[in-house]
């Protein structure tokens, strides 16, 4: 078990032995660990060595200059001069905060980055100034259109955080897809099956084998099949990739550059990076601040209200799973497998650093 | 078949009986008439009775006055004094229109209003001036959340338009369900079973029995159950109602009012009818309008391009079935089957005018 503070500090030495300023490194080890802590680990520590390969093949700007390059009163288009996709993203949130200070709402589009980690982490910075959070991200291509064998579009993630007053805030926080990626890497590493619903073979027929994204398959939208709404699906990942890229000026759908150094740079290029999308919107621009948290928690013990399915003791909130899981992360500490484990420590030993 | 000028026609003078405007009625007919055209008939002429019954039963206002009882320099909230929905609806995108001139983006949501018809509807009229169009409403509750038997939660629509160059606009229009309610209605009538993955019981067990409904049942949100991400579609339908209900100030959840007068008004009240939620987004706000445009049309035929599993001719673009259904039903005339048309002509009756 290790420590958030020991879990931070390795993480903050990393990127600045990498070359990222002390206030840059600070900002990435806080999102990933909040992905440690809110028990997305598939967006945590495991990650740090893709981000040390990306660098390592100068694929990735730890000296970045992140800049508004257009704006309007309440939006702003950044450019994240190819940095860590934190440190594009909590700059971008932090305009769309600013914007909404004065215009009611805030909207920033960001080009040029990589990935950020968990949007969660974004939406919920909205939540310290009264307003409502709102990222969206796109990624790397694995999923299909509905009716198509082609992977067109990422797992892109929405995620939403909405402030309450006595009650915990509303977070949403999910992929597009009906299981997220990290997910069916586990199933993999494990040699098991999945459920059907999840993937398609090249061929498009359906699939229980997550190894077949090695051979021509495909990721499932939301819906899994056209008759259980994958188009509905298809339609929320495919806004999440225009409003991240073609608003941003990045790259779309199969043309968003990888996230591993493994996998080689595109070809085609139909814009700058990846791309993501902000917003925040404050909560009087709509409603007297106590008025609306309090009809949140109305909204919200409404809900835990529901009556459970039998063999279930409560019908859950958007956002309690993931806080849960942080109170229980805080006290028993952080769990690596010694597989990431050994990962960190070989990324130590070639950055002059030590992890134990 | 009947002609779009003949239902218009007939549309508008039916409301304009009940006491509405010309203006209003004319709005009315409008959205009813989309409704039809683009192949959402359970959101078309099935649905005039309905508001009938309503007015009849003195649950809806045919005088109102629609009025912002909130700003900011990009939000307001509209409260439509109980008016027929697509009054308060196009009103309120309007706003949003307006605040978007000034500030770059408008947000508008609306409380004391009605069942408007398809939401794809007012997402469109940003696309006239260059903007992305986004709309939102919450519905009578029929939907459980996950590893709920409650009904907490209506069939929550979500429509975003996107304007492109060339190409037609991408226009996404779907509820947070894995079906709608209306096609649900249908099997019923026909005395069909539907698949696994819409319903479940009183008991919370899958069902394939549409009449289900009647008996305790609960429709499931998108996604069907938990393992093929119904927390997803629960969190999207979540959203969509706090978005419309809390923002504005209307009733939420459980407690959204019944659209229908067969249904008794409920006893409990948390805010003032039902709520909607209206975005409008300028281009040139993030991107010079014309660049913005051209990329679109490059994402639009990307994914056209993408292959199509055996068996199936193209991939789709959101938008594009409910416009070749425009163009046919153009050509072709509008079809009624007999038990609308009896509806129809008995409202007119009652109404003192003719429909044949």
């Amino acid at each position: 078990m290790y420590t958030y503070n020991y879990l931070f500090d390795f993480t903050k030495n990393v990127f600045m032995k990498m070359g990222c300023s002390e206030h840059d490194s600070k900002i990435i080890a806080d999102v990933f660990l909040a992905a440690e802590m809110r028990d997305h680990a598939s967006h945590g520590m495991i990650r740090i060595k893709d981000y040390y390969e990306l660098w390592k093949a100068r694929r990735i700007n730890t000296d970045p200059q992140v800049t508004i390059v257009h704006e309007s009163p309440s939006t702003a288009v950044i450019d994240g001069d190819n940095a860590v996709g934190m440190v594009v993203a909590r700059r971008s949130m932090e305009t769309a905060i600013e914007k909404a200070k004065k215009a009611g709402t805030g909207w920033v589009a960001a080009r040029n980055s990589n990935h950020f980690g968990i949007a969660g982490y974004y939406a919920m910075m909205a939540l310290e100034t009264d307003m409502i959070g709102i990222c969206l991200t796109n990624a790397n291509p694995l999923v299909a259109p509905v009716f198509s064998i082609s992977r067109m579009i990422g797992t892109n993630p929405i995620a939403v955080a909405i402030p309450a007053m006595k009650q915990p805030p509303f977070v949403a926080d999910f992929a597009t897809t009906p299981i997220a990626r990290g997910k069916l890497a586990v199933a993999e590493k494990k040699g098991e099956k999945v459920p059907f619903g999840y993937l398609q073979d090249k061929n498009g027929l359906p699939s229980d084998d997550p190894t077949i994204l090695k051979s021509g398959g495909s990721m499932l939208p939301l819906g899994g099949d056209r008759v259980h709404g994958s188009h509905k699906g298809y339609c929320l990942s495919s806004i999440v990739d225009i409003f991240s890229a073609v608003f941003s000026g990045a790259n779309f759908g199969p043309f968003v550059p990888p996230s591993v150094a493994y996998l080689p740079v595109l070809d085609k290029k139909v814009g700058k990076g990846t791309g993501h999308f902000f917003g925040a919107m404050r909560i009087d621009a709509f409603q007297p601040a106590n008025e609306f948290k309090t009809k949140m928690d109305e909204w919200i013990e409404t809900f835990r209200s529901a009556k459970p399915v039998k063999g279930q003791e409560r019908v859950m909130i958007p956002g309690d799973p993931e806080r849960e899981a942080e109170e229980r992360n805080r006290k028993d500490g952080i769990k690596l497998v010694p597989a990431i484990k050994d990962d960190l420590v070989a990324v130590a030993k070639e950055l002059g650093i030590e992890f134990k």
